[in-house]
């Protein structure tokens, strides 16, 4: 069989704070070889998404910490390029979770083949995990109405700007913050929120409130720190906040100095009998993934869902990609163009 | 008609913090004379609740708050004393908010006829608000199942007491928290938790721990501080917390210092998909009441539930009352004695 070069990189140190690039290490070695009933998988497309940084830590969260000297984990689009399994052909595009190497081996029981997809990255986007995570927690945890007011932050990335743009599908009223006025403009402009605030502003929490009038309904958390602290008075009787993330803590070493908020948010919790619900999207796809398929399709398909990229080129560059994308220097979803 | 002496107390200062006996005042005055379609109404039992604390402060929470020089709000039992009202008449009991004074009018669209009640207060706690508060809580938003484990504060309280009562009688393992060795023993001893865990004692966090081996399902919250940190490392994957107060942080004049907690627990909601949702039981009267009404009562008539209550004679001491209520220094559910 031919032989392959393969790159992969590794966790060679877990992150003080930010990573640095010394906490990645790329290793050069051959591609294995597909046993019967295997796949190898030449990477395309590597997604880099802001839950990378908690797999590389030491305590276990949702997923056990990933091992020092492992290959960093994350979903791919893929093809095809020697296959020793009946349901898989050379050639094809797959949407699969090889990580941050050149290729990989697979059992094909993570594999979903894509098909003639009109956009393969988008199989790692809009039409993958976090179009699906924005889907689900807007949706059932959410739940929002027409006319109601819904708040996201990170709006023009991967995740805020699918909830926005369903929301806004859905009838509501749809305020982004984002992180410049350059993402801003893109949010309100080309994605058709109703507003934007720029998080970097010194007025923010003034112009949120402003930028709110009726108060907020449904608060997408996929930020926390100072964009949690501005939405929370803002908040209306029975208002939901699913909480998808945090990547304002990601890179904290230890908690944030005082005072603790902790009761501010209990009493805000109690006197607008707010619900507030974390989720993992992984519990949902046996459950929830079939009907995010069909109306996300559609909605791809029709250009009432869209989402700018922020592509990188080459698999060396991965985690210069991954810092830049914690510290919210992205613009659009963050993808490692592999290969072509 | 017989003039009757009326003694009320009015909220004379907003407090600083703890509650003082001169942020009260006692006025004398002269009970007025009801009008066509009222009643005269003399108070026998009035209900102290943590709740009242937010009432005396200036800014409004779910309720406004309370004028200065406005008599003390809060649930009574009374007896009609003189009526021109067509449905109630003289001599009977009712359930009602008179507050704090011994003589009070109402139009009778606020009164609930108690009828032949076999225990009075009881109305004011399992039968009433604190009960209602409880059970809606529990059943509908904490919805614990057989097997799961069941947390609360203030288990010797009135709302606590309840909760831990009906989660054993719906299979749940009742673990309760409470401040003194006297009132866990009366809570394992004479209410039928599992088990209950002194929150004063030094190992609080271990001896937690160690009596919830499988974790945390549902956690009512009405304590907050330091029992809600300890809770916090035991829930279990999607726990969910029912948020009806927090009464350890009622007096503070000022958010508590450092570190600031919220993303530890933004990162425990998300990591253990966890849901947590506050609630003011006066929103759920229309809805829930006869269900709760219906199922309470068969409860309390078979002896599957009951509570302790910490009876203190004279209107006159009532702010003593509450002050120590507050600083948990009752043992069961507070009730002032008005009049026999």
């Amino acid at each position: 069989m031919t032989q392959y070069a393969n790159r992969s990189i590794v966790l060679a140190a877990r992150p003080q704070g930010a990573p640095t690039p010394q906490d990645f290490r790329l290793q050069q070695g051959t591609a294995p070889e597909p046993a019967e009933g295997q796949v190898l998988l030449r990477t395309l497309y590597l997604s880099l998404d802001p839950y990378m940084r908690g797999r590389m830590n030491e305590g276990a969260a949702y997923a056990p910490p990933l091992a020092l000297g492992s290959v960093m984990v994350g979903g791919t689009v893929s093809r095809v390029v020697a296959s020793r399994h009946p349901r898989f052909r050379e050639g094809e595009l797959v949407l699969g979770a090889s990580g941050w190497q050149d290729y990989a081996l697979s059992d094909g029981a993570d594999l979903t083949p894509l098909g003639d997809i009109a956009r393969p990255s988008y199989a790692l986007s809009v039409l993958g995990m976090p179009g699906f995570a924005a889907y689900h927690g807007l949706l059932h945890i959410g739940q929002p109405r027409a006319g109601e007011t819904v708040v996201v932050g990170a709006a023009s990335g991967a995740v805020g700007a699918v909830v926005g743009q369903i929301a806004r599908i859905k009838g509501a009223r749809v305020v982004g913050i984002a992180g410049g006025a350059d993402k801003c403009a893109y949010v309100v402009d080309e994605l058709g929120f109703d507003a934007c605030v720029d998080r970097n502003d010194p007025r923010f929490a003034a112009l949120l409130a402003a930028a709110c009038p009726d108060g907020i309904d449904v608060y997408f958390e996929n930020v926390g720190g100072a964009v949690f602290d501005a939405v929370l008075p803002l908040l209306n009787d029975n208002a939901r906040v699913p909480v998808c993330g945090f990547i304002a803590h990601y890179n904290e070493r230890e908690l944030p100095p005082g005072p603790n908020r902790v009761p501010l948010l209990m009493a805000t919790l109690l006197n607008k009998r707010v619900r507030m619900q974390g989720f993992i999207i992984l519990d949902h796809y046996a459950d929830g993934y079939a009907a995010f398929q069909r109306d996300m399709g559609a909605w791809v398909a029709e250009g009432s869902v869209k989402l700018r990229e922020d592509l990188t080129d080459g698999l060396e560059h991965a985690p210069r990609a991954l810092i830049g994308l914690l510290e919210g220097r992205n613009f659009g979803k963050v993808v490692v163009r592999v290969a072509e």
